[in-house]
């Protein structure tokens, strides 16, 4: 598979608590790693044993060699990544608040010449199962769905919030995966199952995450919802990424879409066992383990992937 | 003069409000630059003019090379800073709201060997007019303080939080200049002002910094109090080291009190006109010029600086 969008260089800290403003808090611990929506996703794909290939851009800086090397040595595919040598990558910084297990993230777009689809690209989304994207780059995203749309690639959008022009790109979608605060911008509704009939307009398959509440669906009209499985949270940094990742790796096995959700939270619920967004992804084995144990179903575990 | 403590290599972003928990906030604008709130107070006084040392210890890392570098180039003295090869240098993020002009500051102590107090840095001491320390590396901090009082060298404490041996340091202490917290933390009173008295009883000058309302000192047994000047704030970062560098400027020229008070304030008002701790510092003629101008004591711009 292969995604197209965001690629990061993360600064995670840990507070025991959430500060008010104007403090100084010391920090309990603090890592560096590689981060953004779709990287994050590629990167549990990639630990879920799938082939991927990333397409986004970075700075010729250290953070645009950080991303790069951090992706390589996870086994994604980044050989169309496009470098800016005078440009800068996307940053951020992150505070994960140990007692509630929220996180603030603080981003920096970067100064870079954005992703622009080529021939390369556009021939490897065709070969490809499922495209999935962000829309932060729009004029690539939109190109790279067509692309994906008329080879008859499934798209998967990773709604992180409402940008202007995303719903010209929904006619292209086939499965929309978004954030609570996306599904209350595009509906006004604050409640995820309230927001799914007016999302589910567009024509696809929709899912609202909402973190610690879990995830709603709509299968056939009915409102289906994935409770979030328990563990001791450390942090929730990319949890929405990962999900996005066991959502794609569902999608690839074909799934029904209960299964498909419940696997993609098992991936977010092992993420969060760890600090920063990448580190604590889980591979196959112990997400079927997790599963199984926590469903009390024991056909995860016996489950023969073929992809 | 020389100056002993912590020295930081800071990351800071801007944010046009600062947000709720669980938040993702686009920065508006970031930087980097060396902090730290002795290392800052030092800088401040290089840009005044004055010759400066600094003693404190980094680790062998790209942010150690930074500050030592960002340092030397203030024309701060690095020659007795100490490099833990394989040590971490103190690091923070700061996010700046700049709505409120509040900051907060997320730090990592880093893993180093502390600084000691060597024959060569203990001479320097007993040479200096004026020693500025804090008291995160305690015991080096103790031991300078002690040499310094013995060479009869003006020893002033930055207290930013009451810590558990700070006690032990007063009695070697001739200005204790400490924020609105280490006064509220050693006294149990909240408002500054009433909070002056109790501190008083160590012995010395005591001042206590709140701010944009200003600080609070003892002359005589008196109250006096300083306003805070008013300018553009974009981030207060800092504001409080660069009030220690004023106060010590102050302390060289031999001023009254509340021209000591006023000075550094000015120093810290001007501080608050850009992002970071120590970008916007001003130098000396700057910062005499404002002062006559907000003050309307065209004196401020005649005077003859004899340091």
């Amino acid at each position: 598979m292969v995604g197209l969008g965001q690629c990061c260089w993360d600064q995670v800290g840990l507070v025991e608590q959430w500060p008010h403003p104007d403090a100084k808090t010391e920090l309990l611990a603090s890592c560096e790693q590689a981060g953004g929506p779709v990287a994050t996703a590629l990167v549990t794909l990639a630990r879920l044993g799938v082939r991927t290939a990333f397409f986004g851009a970075v700075g010729g800086d250290e953070a645009g060699r950080l991303i790069r090397w951090s992706l390589v040595a996870e086994g994604v595919d980044c050989r169309l990544l496009q470098v800016d040598p005078e440009g800068e990558s996307q940053r951020a910084w992150v505070i994960a608040d140990r007692t509630t297990g929220k996180r603030n993230i603080f981003w920096k777009r970067g100064a870079r010449r954005p992703f622009h689809l080529t021939d390369e690209t556009a021939e490897l989304i065709a070969a490809a199962k499922v495209l999935l994207l962000d829309d932060l780059d729009f004029d690539a995203a939109l190109a790279a769905a067509r692309a994906a749309r008329e080879a008859g690639v499934t798209t998967v959008l990773d709604g992180g919030s409402l940008r202007p022009r995303t719903a010209e790109l929904l006619p292209l979608i086939d499965h929309l995966v978004v954030s609570e605060k996306f599904a209350r911008q595009w509906t006004g509704r604050p409640e995820p199952p309230a927001a799914l009939e007016p999302l589910a307009a567009f024509g696809g398959t929709v899912t609202v995450t909402a973190g610690a509440e879990g995830c709603w669906s709509l299968l056939a009209g009915e409102v289906i919802h994935q409770p979030a499985f328990g563990v001791d949270v450390i942090d929730t940094t990319g949890c929405g990424d990962v999900f996005h990742g066991g959502y794609v790796f569902g999608l690839l096995q074909a799934w029904p879409l209960p299964a498909v959700l419940a696997f993609a939270s098992a991936c977010a619920a092992l993420k969060a066992r760890g600090l920063g967004g990448q580190a604590a992804i889980a591979g196959l084995d112990e997400t079927l383990r997790f599963l199984a144990r926590e469903t009390g179903d024991i056909r995860w575990t016996t489950l023969r992937i073929t992809e």
